[in-house]
């Protein structure tokens, strides 16, 4: 099996080795979810035919929920290896970073199966670009932060670059945060990056309402 | 002027955006480091017959030293832009990354010329999918701290994964402070990754002696 990162949207944004093991896999394993959907659009043009398997991995606080379909899914795909198919499991960004994929990625290597990642460019590096900005020079530190992490102004505090990872849902609580430490007027942010709908915000004053799930905001030193 | 972040060392994790405007450019320009001449290797086959333009990119120290060699590869960069030529600047990883290319991106945009960034797969990436482990799950932060960052220890002290980036050189003193802060067994480490003389190590017990200046140790909580 092996764990494709498709990169955050844009087709040519796959690496040559996604598409080689697109195009050589047997079957094109896809999580059941509707922000993962995107991750089809991306691969159409190497799939083509395929047998395509779905996989449920439901984004839900229910640990319990969340690891019993981890474990269907696992099922699944243990079926397809055990037939001697190849798998690639597609997977938006890079697997390595908060992807639900490498849940089925350990539960597979403990079956003693043969899994491997193959790398995806990461939302952020590409909001960045989007931006025109680094992320991080010399001796500067970059730290990523997760919409669910427990003490988020604890991590704004610090020296260096600070990413808020898919922040969109609760946008006003964290420009609310951001103003009261006076990060506000340093932060940029990317909704839906190198996708369609990409928006492309170099102050937050140019945001109006709600924001997409695929929201990056970057808060810079300087 | 496009930076085209050309990804690790594997000429197969090039993405397909990064092989298109590697063939469409008209230049190619190449920082004169030592360190970076490993992505001469990854475009190779991209690339043949193409002006190649050196830029001086030291790394030192001394930011007189530096900046002076930037406005001197600004202007060769310019020189060729003002001809109407496409120019591809390659780098290794991503640039948005510790690149020393962004300092000349700004200067290019300064001046107003047009300049984009062609996002990388990032080492640190292609480091974790190598040692087949997540970087960050759920609500795990995500830290990473170069090798000249002047406070490791704090850092190091954060829940969450911490990447220690480019710390080859002074691998004996990362070591020991790994080993102060009970934190030695947690790490992992790899050298070179996705080039011919990768290295992977699972436990730092497997190292000997000094390390390549293309290392990443992974430091996770669990």
């Amino acid at each position: 099996m092996y764990g494709v990162g498709v990169g955050p949207g844009d087709p040519k944004l796959l690496t040559l080795q996604a598409v080689e093991i697109l195009q050589l896999a047997d079957v094109i394993a896809v999580p059941d979810t509707s922000g993962e959907k995107t991750a089809m659009k991306i691969v159409k043009d190497y799939i083509e035919g395929k047998e395509l398997l779905y996989c449920p991995m439901p984004m839900s606080r229910d640990l319990e929920v969340v690891e019993k379909s981890h474990r269907i899914s696992c099922e699944l795909l243990e079926k397809e290896l055990d037939k001697g198919k190849n798998i690639a499991f597609i997977t938006l960004g890079d697997p390595t970073i908060y992807s639900t994929y490498m849940y089925v990625h350990r539960l597979i290597l403990q079956k003693g199966h043969t899994a491997r990642i193959v790398s995806g460019i990461t939302s952020f590096c590409a909001s960045a670009g989007a931006l025109n900005i680094s992320l991080c020079d010399r001796d500067e530190a970059l730290h990523i932060i997760p919409a669910a992490y427990e003490d988020t102004e604890e991590l704004l505090a610090l020296k260096g670059t600070k990413i808020l990872m898919k922040s969109g849902k609760n946008l006003s609580g964290v420009i609310e945060t951001l103003k009261r430490m006076k990060l506000y007027e340093k932060a940029q942010m990317v909704e839906c990056c190198s996708m369609e709908n990409e928006r492309i915000y170099e102050s937050l004053d140019q945001v109006s309402g709600e924001s997409s799930y695929f929201s990056i905001i970057i808060v810079k030193d300087k």
